[in-house]
């Protein structure tokens, strides 16, 4: 790329990081922010800085959020007695728009993955199992993703659950084996939650 | 989105504006980068504002460039002799990898597309013309993708240079109708520039 300069080389290399942008994606979206859309391009730059700089988590459930305390954990109306565990943000964001839940969240950020190094302490277990001891939590509602990772995990969680006599529900197989939650359709996955069983 | 905050709100509409990126993939994008690539987001903005301000435009041919005279008009070994016009930087860059060539080239940096309001000032014709007289120009070669677009743009720089007894060739039909350059093979592309024809 030093046909152009060292500085497009950069950015075409940054560009490759996001998920789904190989090198020929990179280079038009490269060419198209210097070309086409120099404005665009700053508001890019400076959004992306601001977002990392005050997206952090939520203390209480992991969610990204720009304070300690997430919107959600915060609003004092969401039924403390119904505590949903899911793998990522986006899937929160997916349940809040499919159904009329109003418990509270727990976002583990990914699934057990022992392969990858991903073990409980990462997941934050530690910090789920204390909201277990100390929240009066009527029903856990798994809601991680239908894979094997996800199966996996939903079933750890049932057993910290089921230790302390909580009662543990899974979202319905409605959704098909191997989705991802945040690409569900949202009647399937309203459908999916309506419908979740005892384990 | 308010959902996880504002400023997350304002980076997925930001990634939008790349070409190819819906909501959906914005979303997945900015997720991705504030939960499990922080560094390469970091990398990513620094290097959108570093090129944002480095990258200008060739004095001489108009190709996206760090200094005034880009490498390949800087470069002495190239023939004066032949004048290759290109819709786009990208297309610079296939024809340098496809092909031979070591003549010089300009970048319209767009075609004629008179309902756009683009015409022939935005193209840059006047300072295409005055290396037209100046550069003592033995052939135009001329490299438009072979669309309606830029069928039209390389009829009307073929008058210019015409008017001026300039040998003007055409790439040869190899590459697809409708077809842009930077998406052909580079083989198809090659062969295409080797059988161009008179016009
Ligand atoms: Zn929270
Ligand atoms: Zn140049």
């Amino acid at each position: 790329m030093s046909l152009f300069g060292l500085s497009l080389g950069r950015l075409i290399e940054a560009l490759c990081c996001l998920p789904g942008v190989g090198p020929k994606s990179a280079q038009r979206m490269a060419f198209y922010l210097l070309e086409s859309n120099r404005e665009g391009g700053q508001r890019l730059a400076q959004a992306l800085l601001e977002a990392l700089d005050k997206m952090t988590h939520c203390q209480t459930c992991r969610i990204l959020s720009e304070t300690d305390l997430c919107s959600l954990c915060a609003d004092s109306r969401r039924d403390h007695g119904q505590l949903c565990v899911v793998e990522m943000p986006s899937d929160v964001q997916a349940i809040e728009q499919a159904t009329n839940y109003a418990g509270r969240y727990f976002v583990l950020m990914g699934h057990l993955s022992p392969l990858d190094g991903v073990g409980p302490e990462a997941l934050g277990m530690d910090l789920l199992a204390k909201r277990l001891d100390t929240d009066q939590i009527r029903e856990v509602i798994l809601a991680t993703n239908l894979t094997v990772e996800g199966e996996a995990t939903a079933y750890y969680i049932s057993e910290l659950a089921q230790t302390r006599g909580i009662t543990t529900t899974r979202i319905a197989h409605g959704v098909p084996l191997g989705g991802e939650l945040e690409f569900i359709d949202s009647n399937t996955l309203s459908h999916a939650f309506q419908s979740r069983q005892h384990l």
